[in-house]
């Protein structure tokens, strides 16, 4: 079995130092409790509410920062942990919203957003490049960022690359919703896994930021579509065991194969040059 | 305004006459409460658990069959009202699990359910086309049949070929979930109004039928995402009010679009030659 925890923190725009804090006293918790995949939101060592580019860059850092290896050597305290954070990454001349997967080893690997939300392309570019999908000692983890998984055509991807848990780090501004309703992009979260049966890990944000709200939607959906937690309003956390690796059973009964009953002869106009 | 009413069902295996007589007065009941557009479920004139093929053929019927020109009749008193019906389709030597959808002017259109679910393979081949979309005085209508909503490439497709609404039949197996869950189908289809913006109408069914007990989801989703109306158990219907042109307007903020933020430049692995 897997522990698999994403927290909700509460970064503060412009507060590098204190956010890295933040995300280093949750980073240790979690694992002293016992988590083996941790994932953190995006943004988490910037914040997100920026107001000019040169805000997001003086919190914008290489993967190279001093706190990366910090991290790295935290995880070194359980065997095979993994962390998946958002961060606002320096890179030559532009920023992006990424993703960094970091282990004992260091950082592994890095996902720039490719579907920027919003505001978010007038302070970062664009990635150019498919959600990483790593081999890890707890399964295969794919990679994606907040608006990322409303986009069914980038998550069948990533679980047909072979993903059997999406870590996503995400900022979900509070949007309106019917009374007893759960968060929209729970519901994205919980349809995306039982349609791919895939497990997904979103770690959302609190903390009111410049006049927004969030979601507060932290959340672990097991790859049968239902959430097994979920971290409720202000800073906390949501945790499952899974076993990810029922993930590759894709056989929904004896005759059903979610995957192998697609039919890509007849799927059209997904893939192109683009705009 | 379209009021757009799926109605639920119980039909009986194997009674043709009997199911064909219970969605007439279907028909007919949700016309006089001024439906524009009805969808009823999926095999609604055939019943779906069959144990050979004998059992289906028996039940399945062109759609040249009289009862169509009867239901274009009653759809004459309604102008520009459509129905969309499941019907085991008697083609050549095969059958299909099939949508067709009627006007005052007969049959528009015949769907084949692409992906079939678990043993349906055993009595039906699968539809080679893409559903089909179709202009009406009301909008845009999409048209599949229960499992393929569970593809997002296939809802996609459809909703980027311009659907304001897909119609879909459907008969769900009652599967289990935890306490207080929606049915996992209607989660799904929820989720799919909202990362295509497309309203989404499903005519589930009731009525127990050789053991297997059914979800009983019909229910009518905007394209916000939000379920509008939902049958509840037993037969009976779900009816919302909904302005179908709205679906149109992807423009979920004013700078996000939810089709012009695709990158299908980089999506990968979707379609191909197939199996």
């Amino acid at each position: 079995m897997t522990r698999v925890t994403a927290v909700q923190l509460a970064p503060r725009v412009g507060d590098l130092v204190g956010n890295v804090q933040r995300a280093t006293t949750a980073l240790r918790d979690a694992l002293e409790q016992g988590a083996d995949v941790v994932v953190l939101p995006e943004l988490a060592t910037s914040g997100y509410v920026f107001e000019t580019e040169d805000e997001a860059r003086a919190v914008a850092v290489r993967p190279d920062a001093p706190f990366f290896a910090e991290w790295a050597r935290l995880l070194g305290s359980r065997p095979g942990a993994v962390l998946v954070t958002g961060f606002a990454e320096l890179a030559d001349e532009a920023l992006y919203n990424s993703a960094a997967v970091v282990t004992a080893d260091g950082v592994q690997a890095v996902y720039r957003k490719v579907h920027l939300w919003d505001r978010e392309r007038v302070f970062f570019r664009p990635g150019n490049a498919a959600p990483p999908v790593l081999d890890t000692p707890h399964g295969r983890i794919g990679v994606m960022v907040c608006f990322d998984l409303e986009f069914p055509e980038w998550t069948r991807m990533t679980a047909l690359a072979g993903a059997d848990l999406l870590a996503v780090p995400t900022n979900w501004p509070l949007g309106p919703r019917p009374e007893g309703e759960r968060v929209a992009e729970v519901q994205i979260a919980m349809a995306t896994a039982r349609m791919n049966h895939v497990a997904i890990a979103f770690a959302d944000r609190s903390g009111r930021e410049r006049g927004v709200d969030w979601s507060e939607g932290t959340g672990i959906v097991g790859a049968d579509g239902w959430l097994r937690d979920s971290a409720g309003s202000g800073t906390g956390s949501a945790s499952a065991d899974l076993d990810l690796l029922e993930s590759r059973d894709k056989g929904q009964t004896e005759l059903v194969d979610l995957f192998g009953d697609r039919r890509p002869d007849l799927y059209r106009g997904l893939e192109g040059a683009g705009s």
